[in-house]
């Protein structure tokens, strides 16, 4: 059994990491975990952070001469600016007239005031310095451990952006070969598939940037080789579906999820879908796939 | 912390579930229970065996006098065609020659298959029993209790069918009023608060029965009154959006779930989401609303 | 990973289990899992109920003709005198007049008091109920499917009475080899492997009753052909000592567990003990041992 | 709940801690934390690493000011001998000549054998490091910040030594008040409340070490003022009693583990002990005590 558990505020010293369960003697590619954590910070769009800092992984425990020790794996994930923030964020008691740069004014759409209203707290810095999105960055590392584990089985994760607000890529490139997504350049800053629509989906990027506004999206992530019988069907809480969901809509962004035909299942009968699956299994090769909006 | 487990096979001797956790002096009306139960049952389309069977539950154990005593609440659900079932699912070794009803012939889109692989099984049966859409109706119970719990904090649960396939109810009747969800019939067979689009919806399903097609939908739940700060932001398996994707998406048919304005807000910007959330907010009191695709 | 969880009042209508997580195809003895029961039963000296009920496991899922189907196994153990506790455990609300059997005079040393303080009830019946010893039933029947589990890798589990009260076997026969404490009667009333105190035992039971006072004792517990390696060390609440003592010391009447030398080895220094270890191992056959006090 | 994992290797960079489930706005005093690291290490007879090194908390995260914040506390205690072993224990790979001080003589009564079996490794280094006695550091620090929870309701805990191997402290300063325990100074080398015994078990400790021996011990430890009701007995695995061994009993060296009378009342009956527990409460003020062995 996996356990995964992550600490740290946005702003902190360092966000911190404990997976335990990986197996001993899994080879431990320390270029492919930080390499994720880049894949996370390039993001077309991405604020001004992103590009000042650079998260890299700093292994504290479990990995010894590049191989996992079966014990748990330990790592942080430093803070670049944390000389700017050791006033703000000090685990120790501080002076009375310090800058605690207090966030009193609640923002809509984020945990500011329920959170401040159930810690009892009137700086609601207290709490949305852990409600951050700043938090996945310690989960794409746990995760990119995951996915050296299951590459030592051959299965391969992957993902690509159908659509960034109303601009989406052709359907041409929507239902894509599993090859062709895997094949998409990582450190692409958009990973559309259609360079058409990225250049659009750039266009809406910048034009919400200047009006303050955000744009949503939408995203397919496929897993290949995932031997049949993964998963279990014995218990509510086992059930993969559900557990794939939970860890999607875990993330603060993610508003919905689907798997396979998902919300277009919703509108159609049974027999179109069924086919549809099959049509597009017998042409891109792939016999499951998972989509999550 | 409350735990939930079920056990039973779709055809086995009863259904099992024990819900771990409850306070002690919880009244519990076993009517309310029941009639979740039967909403489960009644709709529209729903194959034979939920018309000849009614389920009801047994406690056996956790409730005393009509309360909850704090120690787990232990509950059957019988099934009352056990003597046609008890030689193919006999706990006990059986004579040779008995009808066991295997199940060679594995359906697709079930777990025949890859569950027959993975528990080196030629039977199918030995693994289709328990992942039966049956095994839901002791999740009807547990959660019944929860909603009984929920009461007692004033929260009210409800939900309403949006769509049914390509039949959808007038936008008039899709963004209620709470109060209107709340109002629906319990024992409504479609649960749409459209009549004329309810019509339509049985015509769906009727033909898609006559020509052995299945049909999808679109459902919504809201939760009312629930304070502000439930739910839990500090660790990726604590949060809400994530817990309730889980238990959505567990339910064997769903295949999609969104929050609130959800897959919807994936095609926008924020700022018209924003002002539709407030404009919907003012007209029907609900300041709060989960959407389940 | 195996989950167990368990429901049911002393004299409530039955006790409840659920088993998750064994693996399909695991031959189910029902004979064994009752022959487990009965001997928690026949204990010399044990109360009048146990010598007017038999209890015996009524499997409700998870097995099929004999085999375990990989998914929750649900087991009932009925009360067999429910028809004369009906009325005064009621899960129904009852009627004002009724007989509920109020347990309003707290016993020392058991949960009336502060179990009564903690749920907020004048009937310590709601809380002594659960805290039963009788609870106990469930955890043999659930231990009986795990020794077959254990027993398909060829693990066997067996203990012996070394001492009741100030009575003790002789040392020739507590340092027992495997094989003679596994091939002990197993409906031996006291299960003593030296008659001779066997007889003394039964004596002091025999006047403790006519006292109306308790006597302790002491067992061993071993476990035999365990691999090397069993056991994880790597988190402290994997350990497979603290395991062991969490489970013998949540039965209500364990109040001290050891492992090894255990106590013997708090008033010794280490190289005799490392000796003793070593002679014994030579002697009996045994390289590892578990003693519970 | 409370959540609590650690990571870390002996003579790796640090040990990591996340404790979770702390409420808001507890005070948390680091020189408490870091007092009882140094009582952990200060401990008559330990090896010369304790005495070059000296234990400190770094916090991390979820405190803030003083206070913690509701988010996940996470803390490292550094190895200050780390440039010593950063080439012994690095998680990078390592040029083939290094000197890896790679263990292959396994020693008795430890993890070496076992582990290196289990995790097919030939350098038994890859599991003692882990399996070492240096993990109850991040434990202690980790108990250290519960003890600042459980002190913020009133409840103290308090540990003294009642024997060192065959030497014994005299009955008078074992049964004693629970002040007197809590009173003893927390930096004493031994911790006896019986100043000549503690005199002879520091010979006794002495010789041990010229021959190369260990020895064993014996520790009570005490919590007071915890209330009534505390505890869970509604399930095998939330009973207080299991869940003190299991902690208990977790710690490589401990061996046996009793609560109240414990081993004593195995040899006894009933009634003398519910009288000698009398006794004692009304001499001590202690109406509640575990002792662990």
């Amino acid at each position: 059994m996996l356990r995964f558990i992550t600490a740290g505020e946005s702003h902190g010293k360092c966000l911190t990491g404990v997976l335990e369960g990986l197996p001993a003697g899994l080879g431990v590619d320390q270029d492919f975990v930080n390499l994720q954590l880049q894949r996370r910070q390039i993001g077309y769009g991405r604020g001004g952070r992103m590009r000042i800092e650079k998260d890299e992984i700093e292994i504290t425990s479990g990995v010894r001469f590049g191989r996992t020790l079966g014990s748990p794996v330990g790592f942080l994930i430093r803070n670049r600016d944390w000389q700017n923030w050791e006033g703000i964020m000090s685990a120790a008691p501080v002076t009375e007239g310090a800058d605690k740069r207090a966030v009193t004014r609640p923002r809509p759409g984020h945990v500011d005031l329920p959170g401040a209203l159930k810690y009892h707290t009137y700086d609601a810095r207290d709490v949305l310095e852990r409600a951050s999105a700043r938090e996945t960055a310690a989960r794409v590392a746990g995760g990119a451990f995951c996915q050296l584990f299951l590459g030592s089985f051959g299965i391969r994760v992957g993902s690509h952006v159908i659509a960034i607000g109303n601009e989406r890529a052709g359907d041409e490139h929507t239902n894509l070969e599993a090859g062709a997504i895997l094949g998409i350049d990582p450190l692409s800053p958009v990973r559309c598939a259609d360079a058409a629509a990225e250049e659009r989906m750039k266009s809406l990027i910048d034009s919400a940037k200047q009006t303050g506004d955000t744009v949503g999206g939408l995203i397919e992530v496929i897993a290949c080789s995932v031997p049949p019988g993964l998963g279990n069907h014995t218990q509510w809480d086992r059930r993969l579906d559900g557990r794939l969901a939970q860890a999607m809509m875990s993330i603060p962004a993610a508003k919905a999820v689907e798997i396979g035909q998902g919300v277009e299942g919703g509108d159609s009968t049974g027999l179109p879908i069924a086919q549809e699956v099959s049509r597009r299994a017998s042409r891109t090769g792939r016999t499951c796939e998972s989509g999550f909006t």
